[in-house]
């Protein structure tokens, strides 16, 4: 069964490359790396050179400021609650937006239970948020601003570099979720003046289970594990050293097969977009098709649902999904479509198309030809389309 | 080069069966297990497979009890805050013990700044805390009671169904660090009275960077990592699937060879501690004999310090530590073996033996061989050293 996978968003295929570093460490009896002696030092010396590969590829001055996680939801819970209680005699304000990711707005949900006030910005038509609105809303009590950098449902880029600036100037702490960009598109902490960046290992084709926190030197934040001295006293619990060599694997091959890489999924996106008429009508495109990634594209299919589509694209070995995987289980629309003015209807019928390098024109004919005749038997039985 | 792995405590090598799973798993491209089509059902399977084999070892009633996380640190955490913040409109204290780990020790002091107050029981010279303190100890503002199974350090075991008694009788939820303990010696739930469990995988020669908690269905606690739905909305993040596969082929194991191993390993530490005498003198054994994991020893060399000793083991292919790898880098004595009354000096000399499955009686005939030699040449260098 050769299923075309569509739905990158929720699960990248392991590099072969990283599979075999991995499959090394398996076999390699990776001796705990906070131990002094020889077995030891051995894994010591391969967790500081995972911590360069994936330093790099954010371009952290200081390898040191990499900690590592099991993942970007533990790297965004662990930047948003440690900063807020260590900055917590600084103020209690925490500036946010309507289209993060749940682990951010649960995560400030959970700290306005113990105090914590919080702005969340809307997003303009185009799905952006306005640099100028993250201005007006800091206060002298705040201490955090938190603003993903891509959406893990649309695509859409979000104006980081400008927003960090501000909070440069301000003096405010800066958090980006970057899970779905980091080793996607390029990512330089330095420019875009971030303070905190979370990632993940897998959006660049790494193991699940494993992500990491930027940490900008100086920057006072507590830990969300306490326990041993590890990461630099800044995350307990002995390392996942095989999900951390795969990781640093992929950031190595992601690093030095970017514009490559990107040149191809622009290729399959620029194709989609171009062919989608040509298959399709009544559907509205949710991207912000001038600043978003490189390898996803979000629509509404009109009077329709998405899920339908989504279980009949299976039955002809097409993947893709209707929403962040994170929310299976939820019927409600997504909140991120809902603030970009859809209306529930419409987000109903949203479908994520997520592809990656393994993917290829034919895969985009194949899901075109397969798509169009599922809309077409869907809306036949549907009450309320009309043509 | 043969390493004479006698720092288990550290790490445990992944068992062939663990390996292979892993393998196979990281070969299967196994999507996300949240995903709705059909390459995200077979994960969803695996992935409940995988619970019924961990819930099965420590006796669960229901596999939906048991919570995946990324190692015993972060289910200490989750256990610790998750239960204190849930819970504490019904009250702020919180009883423990001198003894805990340091994941412990520092999750209830981060709470303290949050407004908890806690209680810290010492233990006797056996190294076991009193049933009757921990009674004593709960008032009516108690909201948990956080009592290791076994220590980190010294491997002495406390009364946990005596304390789940009081604590079950007397409404207040407990919670048991049993990272040493679980797939070692055998495990239930429902007879130690816990309300919360907290394990990891590597204790059972499965990979770091997998864990679990057990929460008993009912138990009022918040996630630590906010985010999306999954773990029965308990843990938000990716599952780390490849991690979780091995440990549950770790717990297969685990449970199907109990007996065996423990017999085994009981072997081993009778046999370490009737030779021990005939190959050193001056020293002290801080582990409790009687209650005690079957897989470790602590014994305190008087006049010299037990970072030598370790080094110099090192050097002739003997690995030994000094402290939980955790505790790394502090140059301080063990809170631990403080605990139990020991000197300063004492405390320094100390070494944490700890032995698995595969180590024989040759292994602890080269150990006490190398050790005598290596503790002469220290004391004869000591000026603490009189004879």
């Amino acid at each position: 069964m050769n299923i075309i996978n569509l739905d990158h968003i929720s699960y990248k295929p392991l590099l072969p490359e990283v599979k075999e570093a991995m499959i090394e460490a398996i076999n390699s009896d990776l001796h705990n790396p906070s131990s002094q002696h020889k077995a030891g030092e051995k894994s010591a010396e391969l967790l500081a050179q995972a911590r360069e590969n994936v330093a790099a590829l954010v371009n952290a001055a200081d390898a040191r400021e990499i900690v590592f996680t099991s993942g970007g939801t533990e790297s965004v819970n662990h930047a948003v609650k440690g900063a807020a209680w260590a900055n917590r005699e600084k103020g209690n304000h925490i500036v946010t937006t309507n289209i993060e990711h749940n682990s951010v707005i649960r995560s400030v949900k959970r700290l306005t239970s113990q105090g914590f006030k919080v702005t969340s910005l809307s997003v303009n038509e185009s799905g952006r948020v306005d640099p100028k609105e993250v201005a007006d809303a800091i206060t002298d009590k705040t201490i955090l601003v938190s603003v993903m950098h891509s959406n893990n449902e649309t695509g859409t880029i979000q104006p980081i570099e400008e927003i960090g600036a501000i909070t440069r100037e301000k003096k405010v702490l800066f958090h980006c979720d970057a899970v779905d960009s980091v080793g996607v598109v390029p990512m330089d902490v330095n420019a875009l003046n971030v303070d905190l960046l979370s990632f993940a290992s897998n959006p660049f084709y790494g193991p699940t289970g494993a992500g990491g926190l930027y940490v900008r030197r100086g920057t006072r934040i507590f830990p969300l594990l306490d326990g041993g001295v590890q990461e630099h006293n800044k995350r307990g619990g002995t390392e996942n050293l095989i999900g951390i060599i795969g990781m640093a694997k992929a950031a190595q091959m992601a690093a030095a097969n970017m514009d490559e890489r990107r040149a191809h999924l622009e290729d399959l996106k620029q194709y989609l977009a171009d062919e989608l008429p040509k298959h399709l009508d009544d559907y509205i495109i949710n991207t912000n098709l001038e600043h978003s990634l490189p390898n996803l594209l979000n629509i509404s299919l009109k009077y329709i649902e998405g899920e339908s589509v989504m279980l009949m694209l299976d039955e002809e070995n097409v993947a893709v999904s209707t929403k962040s995987a994170c929310a299976t289980g939820s019927l409600r629309a997504s909140h991120v479509l809902l603030s970009l003015g859809l209306s529930h209807a419409d987000a109903q019928g949203t479908l994520v198309l997520a592809w990656g390098v393994d993917n290829t024109r034919a895969d985009i004919d194949k899901l075109l030809s397969a798509l169009s005749g599922v809309v077409k038997t869907l809306r036949s039985m549907s009450p309320l389309y009309k043509k």
